[in-house]
C-alpha cells in the first residue's frame, strides 16, 4: 500500500489519454478524467471498463437506456446526440446493476449519490463563476428538538456580509427535490453563482439564501411498515404526510429561529420567501400556506400542492383550498408580494399539465401570481436554475 | 416520471425493512438506507442486488476482499468480523466492475467520490457533534492566477468568529491525502466537530482552518503523455514536481492572501501552521520548509518528505537536508514552534518504518520535534483524527 499516495497523486497524469477533437472532459469530472466529455454541440461520450460483462447501458434518468458497445480493449463506449443544455443525473447499468461513473463526481440525487454531467448552455453564463464579487456558502449543524438529531443545512451569504456588519439581510429558504438534499441547489443548481452574478448586475436584493434538508422523521417515531402497501395507499399517505410535517416543524420552530438567532437577518414576514423544487415545491406551498404569518414570498419550481389536485382530475374550490388564503384575492395579493409557479415546456405531460391548471385556476379566481415556463427543458436542473434567475430579482423589492 | 417525486420521496420508508438485533444502519448511509449496518462490536453487514451477477466482493480499499454470497432474493451479502473503528472506504466488486454502494454516501477518495462506512469507536465522542458552541464551514471560491481558474475551498470558522466582531484569528491550513479533495477532512474527518469539541475543552485556541484542493495545473500546462513510461521514471517524477510546485505557488500567493483579506486572521507566521495527512504531509513539509517565513507550526499525519528518502534507504544528510533549516537545530527550534510527524502503529510496513526512520533521524540530530502513534490504526482516517485532535491543542499557544 505503500505506494497508492504516489499512485492516486498521479491518477490524473498517467490514467487518461488526451481527449481529441473538440471534445472536451465534462466540467462535473473529477480530477483528471477525461471521460465523459461533451462537444459544442451538446453531445456526450461516455465509457466504462468492464471486459467480463454482457451488456452494458447508459441511463439518463429521463430518456430510454442507450445501449453501449463493447472494444477490444474491455471499455464500454456510447455517443449521445445533442442533449438538453443543464445538469443531468445518469448511471451505467453493467449487467443489470446501477454503476456510478468513476470519472464523475456524485450528487445527491434519487435517494443515492449518483452520477452527473454539466452540458453547457452556449451563452449561458449567469449559473457561471463570473468576475464579480463572491458570497459565500456555509454548512451548518443544529440540534433539533423535532427530530431529536444533529441536523446539516447550507446557507448562502451574500457578497459583502462580512463586511458590513451593520447590515441585516432578507432571507429565501430554497428546497431541493425528492430524492435530492440540501447540497443540491449549490452542487447541481449553482444557486450561489446564479445569486452572485443576479446581485453584480444591481437588480437583485443582497439576500441570504437556507437550503434546508428537506427529509425528517419525528424524534421517537418509528417508520411504519409499508410492505405490500400499494403506491397512494392511505397508509403510505399518512407516512407522507407525518414526514411531512415534522419537516414544516422543524423548519419553523427549530431552523428559522436559528438562522435568525445566528445570522443578521430582517426576521419579519416581509423579509422573508420560501421556495423549492419539485417535492420541494410541495413543501414550500404546505409550509408558506400554514404560516403566511411567516413568509410573504411564494414560489413552487415544478411542483406546489395545488397540482396533486389537479393530476387526479379534481378542481380545488379556491374558497376553501390554500386553508382558504385564496378566498379574498385582493386581500391575498396585499398579504402575498409574490406567488410563483413554474415550469419547463418539456416536462412529462401530466406534471406540466398539472402545473398549468393550477395556473389556469389562480387565474380563474382571480389569485395574482406569476407563471414561467422554461423553453426547452423538462423536470430537471436547467428549469429550476432559470426559475431561480426569474424569481430571485421580484424578492424584497 | 410523474411519480418520481413521491416515489423518491417514499423511498426511505418503503424500499428497505427494519434492521433486526443489535445491527443499526451506519452513520454514512443515506437517508433511509438500512444497509450497511453495523453493531456495537464492529461488525458490518453489506449486501447489493445483483441477480445476474456470477462473482460479487466486498473490498474494503486496505484489506483483502470478502467474498459476497448470493440469496435467492438476488441479494448478495457479507458480514465482516470487527472492524477497527473509524472511517473506511470500500465498493462492490461485480464481475470484476468497481460499484458504490447505493446505501452509502460517497465520499472523495481514490480519485473518485466512493463509498464509506462509519465504524464507531466506543467512548470516543471528539469527533461527533456534542452539545457545546459550534464553529461553521464555508465553501469559497478563488480565481487563482496560477492556474488560470477558479479554485473551491473549504474554511473552517471556529464558534463566536461571527458575533466578535474585533476578534482575529490564527490560522491552520489542513490537507487531504492523495486521491482526496478539500471535502475530506470534514466529511471523512470530521475536523469542524474535533475542534468544536476541543475548543469547547478550554485547550484548544479558537483557530481557523483552511483545507485547500490539493491538486493543480499551471495556466496553459499541458500534461505530459505518460503513456508507457514506468512509475516513479524521471519524466512522471518531472510531472509531480511540477503539479506539486503549481500548489504550493498558488497555496502561497493566491490562497494564504486571499485567506488573509477576507476573514480575521492574524496574517503573520507565528500564527500560521500547515498540516497534512500522506501526500498533504509531503506537501506541507515542501511547502513550510520553502517558507519558514510564513509558518511556525508544522504537521505531517502519516507523511512527510523526509519519510520517501527513508523508504529508498537513503539517510538524509541534516546539514543540507530541508533546505538547511535543520543544520542549526536550537535555532530551528527557536524558529518552529511544533515539528509534528504522526504514523499509526498498524500502517503498512514501509510506510510506518519511514516515518519512525525519519523521527529517530530528527532525534540523532537533535532537531526538537514530537513524533505521535495512534495505536491501532493503519493509513486511514482514525489515525488522522487523533492526530488532529493531539496536535490543535498544541497550536498557538
Amino acid at each position: 500500500m505503500k505506494t497508492i499516495t504516489l499512485t492516486l497523486f498521479l491518477f490524473s497524469i498517467c490514467c487518461y489519454s488526451q481527449a481529441p477533437g473538440s471534445f472536451q472532459p465534462a466540467s462535473t469530472n473529477v480530477w483528471g478524467a477525461s471521460y465523459p466529455r461533451v462537444d459544442g454541440t451538446g453531445r456526450a461520450e461516455f465509457r466504462i471498463k468492464a471486459p467480463s460483462a454482457t451488456a452494458v447501458k447508459l441511463n439518463f434518468w429521463s430518456n430510454p437506456k442507450l445501449d453501449m458497445v463493447k472494444g477490444a480493449d474491455g471499455f464500454w463506449t456510447v455517443s449521445t446526440p445533442a442533449l438538453v443544455p443543464g445538469f443531468h443525473y445518469y448511471n451505467f447499468v453493467v449487467d443489470g446493476v446501477d454503476v456510478n461513473d468513476a470519472g464523475s463526481h456524485a450528487f445527491y440525487g434519487g435517494g443515492r449519490d449518483a452520477s452527473g454531467i454539466e452540458i453547457p448552455e452556449p451563452g449561458a453564463t449567469y449559473y457561471l463563476p463570473q468576475d464579480v464579487p463572491h458570497g459565500a456558502v456555509r454548512e451548518i449543524w443544529y440540534s433539533s428538538k423535532i427530530t431529536g438529531s444533529w441536523r446539516h443545512a447550507l446557507v448562502y451569504l451574500p457578497p459583502g456580509y462580512d463586511t458590513q456588519e451593520k447590515m441585516r439581510y432578507p432571507v429565501l429558504y430554497l428546497q431541493h427535490g425528492g430524492g435530492e438534499d440540501e447540497t443540491g441547489w449549490i452542487k447541481q443548481g449553482h444557486a450561489n453563482f446564479i445569486l452572485d452574478n443576479l446581485i453584480a448586475s444591481g437588480n437583485t436584493k443582497p439576500m441570504i439564501i437556507v437550503m434546508a434538508y428537506g427529509y425528517a422523521r419525528r424524534a421517537g417515531q418509528v417508520d411504519p411498515d409499508l410492505t405490500g402497501k400499494p403506491f397512494g395507499s392511505p397508509e403510505m399517505m399518512k407516512a407522507m404526510q407525518e414526514m411531512s410535517k415534522a419537516f414544516e416543524d422543524d423548519l419553523t420552530q427549530v431552523l428559522i429561529p436559528y438562522i435568525d438567532s445566528n445570522f443578521r437577518t430582517v426576521s419579519d414576514r416581509d423579509h422573508r420567501a420560501m421556495a423549492g423544487l419539485s417535492m420541494g415545491g410541495m413543501q414550500t406551498f404546505q409550509v408558506t400556506f400554514d404560516h403566511l404569518d411567516m413568509f410573504s414570498y411564494i414560489g413552487g419550481f415544478s411542483g406546489a400542492s395545488g397540482m396533486m389536485m389537479m393530476r387526479s382530475g379534481e378542481k380545488p374550490d379556491m374558497k376553501t383550498a390554500f386553508n382558504g388564503a385564496l378566498a379574498d384575492p385582493e386581500a391575498f395579493a396585499k398579504k402575498v408580494h409574490l406567488l410563483w409557479i413554474g415550469v419547463g415546456t418539456e416536462e412529462p405531460p401530466q406534471m406540466h399539465a398539472g402545473i398549468v391548471a393550477l395556473h389556469d385556476a389562480f387565474t380563474g379566481a382571480n389569485v395574482k401570481h406569476t407563471f414561467y415556463e422554461s423553453p426547452g427543458t423538462s423536470h430537471e436542473w436547467q428549469t429550476w436554475r432559470r426559475d431561480l434567475k426569474e424569481f430571485a430579482p421580484r424578492l424584497f423589492q
